[in-house]
């Protein structure tokens, strides 16, 4: 090989100075990046403070390595990066806000924080030249943000979906497979530390859904409030259900969707599916997560990965501070674009199990595929507005909601239009 | 929803100035990009100047809009990017090192100019302050090389594997799953635009090696000479060897690995292999390439995606041209840390099919696992340093080899270390 040089002979840049990291919160994902930053001594990166809430909660490290007042290192000027990964939004927001209009580098994980305040954090960054990164707020190891971001920052996406949630597909694999219950499946899923610390989060689909809505706007450039996005969670899920699934040789997945539709409007959904073998979500199992783009030119592209637990996550805070490093911004360049409008006026196919009539009346069905009342369930089309409308009455009500995958144009609307009237979506 | 702000008042960084283009090359890459740039007029891209080689031949355009001298792009001070798509290695490593002599930014697909010359291509680099960014040369659309080099430059993996060759994994699938037989499996490849002008560089997984060789650098900071990867490919596959595969279950796929063994030397090998369902790599079919990435704290990721086709590899060459425009480099975060060591000193488990007993021999394995005289075939332990030397013979006695996956370390040599010792690897 002429030419070829040993590796000794490639000059690379000199070791940059350490990056002193203030680290808020000291959970599963603190203590994860804690650990790996810890083996990785050759990254340079040291944490040098750690900010905790709560002084009397026992913790692996000696007390005199945290403080109680987080604002301390909003205020000490030697901290080159903030790493924020409480569970409270809220406090989250004040935190990294107050930050970014310190012009400062911040890396959070925290995906309900972001997804709520997610403009306001891009006019942080514009106004006062700080940079905010949060890849470990979306399916935990998966770069998921940055391929969106960056790679596909350019080329117009037909959809991306996926399983967003770790803790709900552990909890799904374990009574699809093992034929366990809803409570201890769950309780295994917090055990392993795969969970959120309100399980509702998980469980009734709100944390997939604050995913959604920050992919939204890396993917497609449309800033969307949570609450315009439906979220359908496992809450009420049987054994009648998974077996209805395991009939056509589907599973049940709690899949969240973006969708460009044909008229080139944007929806975007996240609700347990049925999903088959043709799928490659099918095989993500257990925590993993997987997310599928379907890009103009590049075709179809799928990503799995670890959607949860504390090194996984951890990974995706080392992949940004290393990032910030090297001085990369998100780009939102389709924020930039022409931008794109959001619609829920179209119909689903559903499957729903409820033996409450009222509120199958309300949903407005306007066909029904398939009735079974000895178990009780119904397959049909509804439109999107009224699951948007009824979503909290289906989850008191003991209702189970999935969709088979089929999804029309809104039809003419003659008795429903009563319904979807009422609907502000 | 307080402070969720209209996208119209998120203010983003006006549209960048138009990047010029001379694009080198007009085949199925560079007319995949120049469709692609052309349907993306918002992108502010323009292919100011075309070279090609060959007059005389038909082109989709009009024949002023054509050079056939490349050197007047490189001459040509208003291109701001060089994009280089052409096939002839030894021309290709001309133009980009010439470029990046004048510290131009360049993109190139080229696999096998880039796994000769990395050492230089990233000196050349450094000391002219040009950028080369080559994602579309590994795995068409899959964003492998900018995910290792940067989302994982800071963590050690533990594997890189996956299908790495589009086009021979498409003949490979029409013989499994249709019973064709070679030939006219390859010339399907061939007609759908799948396969390299010289089917030699698919089939005998000369391309795959080459791509095997660039992600060592970014995934390892091991920069290796092509000739020290073993390369075996498919060209004397038969319906034997995809029956033999399929009584397990298993399906014959052409896998490259990057391996760190326990001893934390690495190797590098590109052969046929025997894959089960239990795989991701299993389900990627057709032109698809996997990439399978075992990560220390990540865990296990995995990329899917389309692997040739002028469009997707086009969609990869556009994410380079994006990622310029934001002054995105490579880091080669790898090449910096404690070199890592190569190895060939192991044994691999072999399927090999052949009735030439002298190259049984000469392969001296170490232990037979089954042994099939009717349909001439061995299953067996042999070092992979004699699977190296005797390359050029398999293919030539008409062997068909796959391993297992099952590795070992080299066993204390008896009689078969006067083989090993006449190996230079």
């Amino acid at each position: 090989m002429s030419g070829l040089l040993p590796n000794s002979s490639v000059s690379v840049p000199t070791a940059p100075a350490p990056l002193r990291i203030g680290l808020i919160g000291f959970g599963c994902v603190g203590q994860g990046l804690y650990d790996i930053l810890r083996r990785l001594p050759e990254f340079g990166a040291e944490v040098r403070r750690i900010a905790v809430k709560n002084p009397a909660k026992a913790r692996p490290l000696p007390a005199d390595q945290f403080t109680y007042h987080a604002d301390e290192l909003l205020a000490d000027p030697e901290l080159d990066v903030l790493v924020e990964v409480i569970d409270d939004a809220a406090e989250a927001f004040r935190l990294v806000s107050s930050a970014l209009r310190q012009g400062r580098r911040v890396v959070t994980a925290n995906k309900a924080m972001v997804a709520q305040h997610l403009p306001e954090l891009v006019a942080l960054q514009q106004h006062h030249g700080g940079t905010l990164l949060y890849e470990a707020a979306v399916c935990g190891s998966i770069p998921v943000i940055r391929t969106l971001d960056a790679y596909f920052g350019q080329e117009p996406l037909r959809s991306v979906s996926g399983i967003f949630n770790g803790s709900s597909n552990y909890v799904l694999t374990r009574m699809g497979s093992e034929g366990s219950d809803y409570a201890p499946a769950l309780a295994e899923a917090q055990a392993k530390g795969f969970a959120e610390t309100d399980p509702t989060l998980d469980m009734a689909a709100f944390d997939p859904r604050s995913k959604a809505v920050i992919l939204a706007a890396h993917a497609y450039g449309v800033l969307l409030s949570p609450e315009q996005v439906l979220n359908l969670g496992i809450e009420n899920v049987s054994a009648t259900d998974i077996a209805y699934a395991g009939l056509e040789g589907q599973k049940v997945k709690v899949v969240a969707g973006l969708y460009l539709l044909p008229d080139g409007q944007l929806t975007v959904l996240v609700t347990p599916q049925f999903v088959g073998p043709a799928s490659p979500l099918y095989a993500v199992d257990d925590e993993f997560n997987g997310v599928i783009i379907e890009a103009e030119f590049a075709g179809t592209q799928f990503l799995r990965g670890r959607g949860a637990g504390g090194h996984s996550t951890g990974s995706a805070v080392l992949a940004d501070l290393a990032a910030l490093r090297g001085d990369f911004r998100y780009a939102y360049a389709k924020l930039n674009a022409q931008p794109l409008t959001y619609t829920t006026d179209l119909e689903l196919e559903i499957y729903i199990r409820t033996d409450n009539e009222l509120l199958l009346d309300q949903l407005g069905f306007t066909d029904i595929t398939e009735e079974a009342d000895e178990d009780g369930y119904i397959v049909g089309y509804v439109p999107l507005c009224a699951l948007l409308q009824y979503r909290d009455a289906l989850r008191k009500a003991g209702a189970f909601v999935a969709r088979t995958g089929n999804v029309r144009p809104a039809t003419a609307h003659s008795d429903e239009s009563q319904v979807l009237e009422a609907v502000s979506c």
